[in-house]
């Protein structure tokens, strides 16, 4: 089955210890799109200005991404710079030019209404509601968000974690939101929030599922040479998406494997600056680390 | 098979955001015998004062440690207090009392000398030579150590990691000796540097086993709330060389599953201040435990 993924179609430009990318591929929804793709079809909703470069369109194409979905509107792309320290955990933003986002509504083609799978993608709270209007009963609907929204969009944000079946946040985001240090509490204050799943995304650490069977404990692939984290989060959601859609079985018996799979897309991702990486893997090297995980957690 | 544990005994003054206990039994020593103790005989090697309570000697007997090796000497016992944040991550110590820690040396009984499996928990490397000194070819011999060490007795502890099969520090302690970030790489070097098996203790995130099967990610059992983490990573070599101490098969066969039942046992750790919890567990509950982070890791 297809995947509807909305989010942030973006440039990044990422400055690390090592070295410095202007104007990669980047956004949410493009790290998410192609993670996804590797399992199912993905249609993409985004918008872009007319400075987008056209090998990046040819790059959603050959990742056979429905691109329908996706406004090319007069203006700038938006942009994004961020600096990375020397561990390759925190990073902070250089500059945000929003550009043609700043006036950006989600207009679902009608060939997506019907998308069984999806994925709202991290972007403002109020514009994965209107995505969500115009869907036609999904079978699953996954929420990502980030600081930003906790801190500008609260009330929003709290109004569509009832609409979803699952939330995916991070840690320290975890913590903001529910006001609890302890993970395993903060799930459980998120449940009552309405999300029937609950995921806690730890970084290098790997993440926490909570859901009617109880908790999962889903490892991180290690790694020994971080590049560029920027995008493994959507990039974990993305690659869970898309394999969950494809999927025989129900949603509970399938998400654990479905958390797996998207973190070795992130790995993946880590491995190069912005999709470089990712868009160089082929299916037979995801199924060979997820073998690898398997081995890794074996007791 | 018996395992012999050479490292702190101490009185531990502890205040957490939610209460503050005075002189509860503690120590690296007090806490890996005990987390030993459920699984095999243990000869424990440590020294405390006059004015150490009688009723701690009973604990100890109560989990049948062999006293042989534990001296009394005048004096005060060693006595660390130290108060956590709320988060109960970061703890800052407000004071240390070495008392007849200053003057101690290990001295091991005849019945001692010949264990098979040696643990040095945490305690200035050079007593962790001594004791190394006084055995009769042990079968795998582990070390722990603190930050503490890394800073004031680097030499010492390097030349003690060359004559070790298994070390164990955590994450930060990791970066600290090996100047590496990255926790894949940083266990590359600390293999270098002379030990077979390495282990860095991620707190509630569990810890990794570098060793010759490559890599094993050992999840940590997910609490809803953490009463008082001290003891918790002596807890966990304890536990680990106890039960590779009684496991059948190889080392290499086993040392996955005895950090398992070690994670296990430091859990138990964490729900009461001090030992009070740890003494009270049974081996029943720890197997139902180990059971459950079974199911917690299985995809």
């Amino acid at each position: 089955m297809s995947v509807l993924i909305v989010g942030s179609t973006a440039l990044d430009s990422i400055k690390t210890p090592r070295a410095e990318n202007p104007r990669l591929l980047g956004g949410s929804a493009s790290h998410a799109a192609v993670a996804a793709s590797f399992f199912a079809p993905v249609k993409m909703v985004g918008i872009v200005g007319k400075d987008f470069p056209k090998r990046y369109i040819q790059l959603y194409r050959k990742h056979k991404i429905d691109l329908e979905g996706l406004q090319i509107a007069e203006g700038k792309t938006f942009h994004w710079s961020g600096e990375y320290e020397v561990n390759m955990n925190n990073r902070r933003t250089l500059e945000t030019e929003l550009g043609v986002f700043e006036t950006f509504t989600p207009h679902l083609p009608r060939s997506y209404q019907n998308s069984p799978f999806v994925l709202l993608a991290n972007i403002a709270p109020s514009l994965q509601h209107h995505v969500l209007d115009q869907m036609r009963r999904p079978k699953f609907v996954v929420a990502d968000t980030m600081d930003l929204w906790l801190n500008i969009a609260m009330a929003d944000l709290l109004k569509l974690i009832k609409r979803v079946d699952g939330f995916v946040l991070n840690e320290s985001e975890a913590r903001q939101l529910t006001k609890e240090d302890n993970l395993v509490n903060a799930a459980k204050k998120l449940h009552k929030l309405g999300p029937k799943y609950v995921i806690v995304k730890k970084g290098e650490h790997g993440a926490i599922l909570s859901g009617p069977k109880g908790l999962f404990i889903s490892p991180a692939y290690p790694l020994p040479h971080v590049v560029d984290p920027t995008g493994a989060g959507d990039s974990f959601v993305g690659g869970m998406m898309g394999y969950l859609s494809t999927a025989k079985g129900s949603i509970d018996s399938n998400l654990r494997r479905a958390m797996i799979y998207g973190s070795v897309v992130a790995s993946f991702c880590c491995e190069g600056f912005g999709l470089n990486f990712t868009t160089r893997v082929t299916r037979k090297a995801i199924e060979k680390r997820v073998k690898e995980l398997e081995a890794l957690v074996k007791f």
